[in-house]
């Protein structure tokens, strides 16, 4: 994985995912490098980076300009620019253009989850997998409900991660505010 | 309990310790208000606080003088000032001057936590208690194997809480660093 | 508070609510001695005795009866039995035979949980608190949003609480289940 | 990852390492395909099959015959047997025979980890990795200590996961007990 200190950061954009959460949606996306992958709500482009490792045909999408912009430069840092399309636009009007997809991810929807989860199903492969990292109780459960209905295999997550600081009197345990990560698979 | 945000705070100064460890330390001290508490590393004056509010035999000691000064505002915030006697000083050097306690809190112990432990039980009365909150990974080790030098009832308690903020979008939850809680409690 | 161990049991009903979630949950309700509290899923007992410890005047509700049994049981086993009026039933059928009340505690709602709120919200009394624990997430949220409504002051903790198990290689730390309280107050 | 449903198990061996734990040790190891992977404490085999997942070159060593036995019943079930030499014995005595490696995991030292921290860093490869798992407070700290000793480049991660277990209710979570990582990195 690419260190948290490895990303071009900028405070007016959300991210990077921290490296403990971007391994465990890693893990269960499950990609193979044939695997196409439409990440949604990008932000710094931790994710972006890491699925672009991994596949070349990874899209992008942000609709802060900002968030577009410091992906791109993160892409280009990592040596990963020709592996991403990135869209700056809203998810809503942009997902029919999309191929049809392996993975969704989707870290931020801008109030448009249930939508986008709807929308995604329909273009997602077999098997395929629709993945939610959730900050708030609300996003959480809305996507656990979306996917349920959509009769996916639905598997919840919540992730509290500390990280030891060693100082001189010691290891400080510091906390990473916990994130719920949501997984459905499309059954065949 | 009292709030977090009802502390008179500083900067260069740890704590109030968090409400919710306080509100574990005050259950697992179960004091009474006949009790005698020696509160070693006051800080903010958290805990001592606490104790006061339930007892008025408080001796708190801190070798930081804008401690024992901050704690000192904090007892006079909250009406408790003559519950309490505020000692600034080495825990080391003045332990000897304490009367026999019941409950011993150790919430910094300036690298002297054996020895702290060590001079604390032999003034602990039976059925007594010491209770240490560690941060640090050492902190906590070292106050299970002291305590288990002196053959007491040991317990060990890590707390990761989080809390939920409210915003218009959700509740995002945020955590707090977790505390190890370590209590010994003398048989008879 | 008292220990888990000290709790009469019954496989066929839940709790007792873990020590840790007890004491927590019993400095969130800030109980005085004078105050009435309605416990509505009382299950074992744990929140009632700690409750009956604190004021003589609880009515505790179940609608398993195997519950207000074992509670029972409880009660009497800690010499408490004369502080709580038992209830066994539907609290959406019981809630209007409750005086007004300052702390409404529930930990089991069978499905009724906007309408207990609801309901207990008229029978509160000013600053008076409603207090829900969660092991499921969509009762969190609906606790929340419901609360949110009466425009109560919303204060919600997630606690994941280890207990360090002593075994003769060392201290392993075993999770209990999180769980998160929601705590309602009611404003002048 | 393999599932932790899709090991065979067995009630006298430990193991698997949990999904997500797997998952971030596989992450921390930074494996490449030409990578040699010593696994200390194979256990049912969990992390030794990830290994081998990735890396034909892995030496998996246990001195219980019975996780031996099992390791190898799952290394056949995945097809992954040729990729696996195991070894029952002690790592004490195993070491020295094994040709220098990139990434040791020690996932249960017999009480000897200092030791096989030791021994180990004297076969590990530039920039290769020691990883060891804890249960225990005590076996996080001894890691911690060796490692800087050796003037590693150490990295302590505590991970608390829960699951969501879907009932017709809700979702429940439930706690996996926390396990820390830690992580040292040989300087070049």
């Amino acid at each position: 994985m690419i260190r948290d200190r490895d990303f071009i950061k900028n405070s007016t954009v959300p991210g990077p995912t921290k490296e403990e959460i971007r391994c465990l949606v890693l893990c269960k996306s499950e990609l193979t490098s044939q695997d196409i992958v439409v990440d949604i709500g990008c932000g710094t482009g931790g994710l972006t980076l890491e699925f672009a490792k991994r596949t070349s045909k990874v899209y992008s999408l942000d609709r802060n300009p900002e968030a577009i912009n410091l992906t791109s430069k993160n892409l280009e840092k990592h040596g990963l620019k020709n592996r991403v399309q990135l869209i700056c636009g809203n998810a809503k009007d942009e997902m029919d253009k999309f191929p049809d997809f392996n993975v969704l991810m989707i870290g931020g929807s801008g109030g448009d989850l249930s939508f986008l989860i709807e929308k995604g199903f329909s273009k997602l492969k077999k098997s395929g997998r629709i993945i939610i990292t959730a900050i708030l109780l609300e996003t959480a459960l809305e996507a656990i409900e979306t996917l349920k209905k959509f009769d996916m295999d639905v598997e919840v997550i919540n992730a509290a991660i500390s990280r030891g600081k060693i100082i001189e009197r010691g290891t400080m345990m510091l906390a990473e505010n916990p994130i719920t990560i949501i997984v459905g698979v499309k059954r065949n």
